[in-house]
């Protein structure tokens, strides 16, 4: 298992567990929660970044313990805007990831097809490295690869519901087809849905608010953890298959015999 | 969550996970994958007991591992063939534990509730530790717990189908009337289902064959160890409640300003 | 279709909508809706029935357009309990046909497996067609259909829950199994639900709940007798098979040639 | 139910099951299913048009019956290649209805997301009535009523699966959303997911393969017209809620106290 390291442009990370920084009831409580679940990429809304302030406690922490903070642009609605965002904050966190959120939408936040794609094409070319949440649509994940981004990440279920993987038949299709890792963002609720999209063959699961919410967000963060990296254990030895019939027993046995 | 141990009758387990030791390739491999999984209580036929020969290198290994033999009537079709298998197994193995398995019908190896039933009251009289393996029923489960059985094993799906959780409506209620330990026995194929089990809160989970035909049961084994630790510790820390609507973002924050 | 007629007993049914007569909002909505829906077994709880007057204007009313009642022992917890009611009922409806009910929890009002078995066998002997309401246990089917009762009726779901077919890898073995009429019964809560048991090869569903509650019953009713129509009738014309891949597209076709 | 209606654009429907002209064994056959399900709006393939033969057999039949063709893009890869053979198909069929079918993928036949909505706002600037077969993403929805399709058509399930209905989160907010009528297409393989996509509060379905391949096209094309309107009688009549627990029955009832 010691070569099974997963990439993504320049990086390698041995956690498949990619985790968020909203919603924690406290600074504290986030950062002890991130660090037990051994993330090693983290993303923080540019809107929560500090851009005047250049010892911005929380980032300066995360950093600390070797930790990526990867920025997002959750809060455009366009194209245009989400290029400018992540210009902002290439210069205030020195890092060119960005992860691509365009979502116009205030009540679902589900990201728009469209402007994702215009947007990512103008990131890659300004020299980003791009990992774009977008809808389980294999279509839109091939052509976002054709333009470079460095990944994809579809989302299992709308995001904040907690329903976890509702999108299996389209994220089959995306992990079966796709040259560049498949991370699946959002919708994930629980331990159990992480281990599954890692049993499916994803690379790596992002798990915000579940974290955030639970009532002890430290221990959820090493459940799920342990989770992804059971479901990758898994996922490597070969599940074995679904039947519709147990297996014919043996023949009933002489233990048996002394009794008819 | 050191105080978080499962107790069954008069013993104690840090491991709510239990296996068994059908279908594996090789005895070998068996011992290693449910050591690997760190399993306390593992099941054994006891017509792949050799009755005869007290030194069977089989039981002797795994007891030299400090893990509990519970010997299983499968091979019965009725109360009177299984109290007459608990006595033997109780005789050979020196336990009086039993796992408590009636199922008449060679294709599916579903439980009888019936026979079930029966031999459960008797085997309770005769002094045995009875584990019935059962359908989904609550109120078989209750009539069962009345004669005095110390936890009850309702099957997930049909034995060997890896199919998963498909009694979920049924689960629940068992779980939410049952006064003995609920372990979920039966069809979980992968170690998201057994992940989901414990998040439901049952006590414990008993995998088989989705070990042992695996293309590498140890790390198998390992991957079910960690998914059942992580679907106990989501159960203690409260999962994030499921929604219909994402929670209201922030509003556009100022950063956009500059843009527009 | 003219030969796809349901036989139990000594009755055919045209119709395989069973329906209920309880919690409707008024004795009048049930009327219409029962009527309206062309369902000819309606089951009616024993408690329900003036057992002093009659000219209970309920039962005639249903009488009168042909429509068969079937008692029900709702509300007793044991066979010798379930017995006795079948046996005033008989007398008060003149009918030997008996819905055999033994649920003795009031929360969930599922049924016992094991007074249920004891209470069939001893109605047959006394001469009733016992229609039994179990968990979807198909071992326990089998040895009902040994006592000889007329057909099996497994729950789709928790009474009064319309959550569907949860019981579906259960319902699948005892259709494949069972020589007597297979009738789904509890938990179908809409129209689809119950053209999808249809689908599977059930052979009829009860109804109650789900029509009862309806804003609107007498439209509900007449849903349900479709679905039901629309389920059996693609069961017939066998489903379409399940494919993981769309069937090659046929090669890009002349019309393009001119654009290219 | 007289004024339950469908309307798109300047045409009404009584039936809401629209259907396709692929895959049937014979041109008869598809005759006689189409005819028998009384579907109103019928979608044939541009490229099985005889473009030069003005008594093409096929649409003379269906068009007798009062059926409205659709004709569809299927065989394009891109929004260029749509908008040419739209105008073609206007041209060969005398409608300025258009079924607008991008997918560059021959495997899945997935739609693409941005050549369809590139497309669209095309032909509709162009005069065609625009019916976009879309991946069920809430926010391409939006779009392409912004650009003035008049109606949604996003996929169940991959096309050809007969998987049913795999999208119902994302249904769920695009009927929630939507000033469009939505028509759900691809993927339903039963009645019963038709009558299901009907309950959610779908406009219409699109059934194709299902009736085609089905062992009796004709019995089930009139499956699929009664699930159709069970399904839509039943949004209308209101579902009962799902729920966790059983009413509480009434108390006990006085028959029980002769035999206690």
């Amino acid at each position: 298992m010691t070569t099974d390291i997963l990439k993504i442009a320049d990086k390698t990370f041995k956690s498949r567990l990619f985790t968020g920084t909203g919603k924690f009831s406290s600074a504290n409580n986030m950062r002890e929660a991130i660090i037990a679940s051994e993330s090693e990429l983290v993303t923080v809304a540019l809107k929560r970044v500090d851009l005047e302030n250049e010892s911005d406690d929380m980032l300066v922490h995360l950093s600390d313990n070797q930790i990526n903070l990867l920025p997002n642009t959750s809060g455009v609605r366009t194209a245009k805007e989400a290029v400018f965002a992540a210009e902002l904050a290439r210069e205030a966190l020195q890092t060119n990831w960005v992860k691509l959120e365009i979502h116009p939408d205030p009540k679902y936040l589900l990201p728009d097809p469209i402007e994702t794609l215009k947007a990512a094409e103008e990131l890659v070319k300004l020299g980003f490295v791009v990992m774009p949440y977008i809808h389980a649509d294999p279509v839109l994940c091939k052509r976002l690869e054709d333009v470079g981004v460095q990944c994809v990440m579809p989302l299992g279920a709308p995001i904040g519901s907690n329903k976890g993987i509702k999108t299996l038949e389209f994220l089959e299709i995306i992990i079966e087809q796709s040259n560049v890792p498949v991370i699946v963002d959002a919708g994930i609720g629980a331990p159990s849905h992480a281990a599954f999209a890692m049993e499916l063959g994803a690379d790596a699961v992002l798990i915000n608010t579940a974290i955030a919410v639970s009532q002890n967000p430290v221990d959820m963060g090493i459940a799920f953890k342990m989770a992804v990296e059971a479901g990758r254990m898994a996922y490597n030895a070969k599940l074995a298959p679904i039947k519709n019939q147990a297996e014919a027993s043996s023949p009933l046995t002489a233990f048996l015999n002394d009794l008819n």
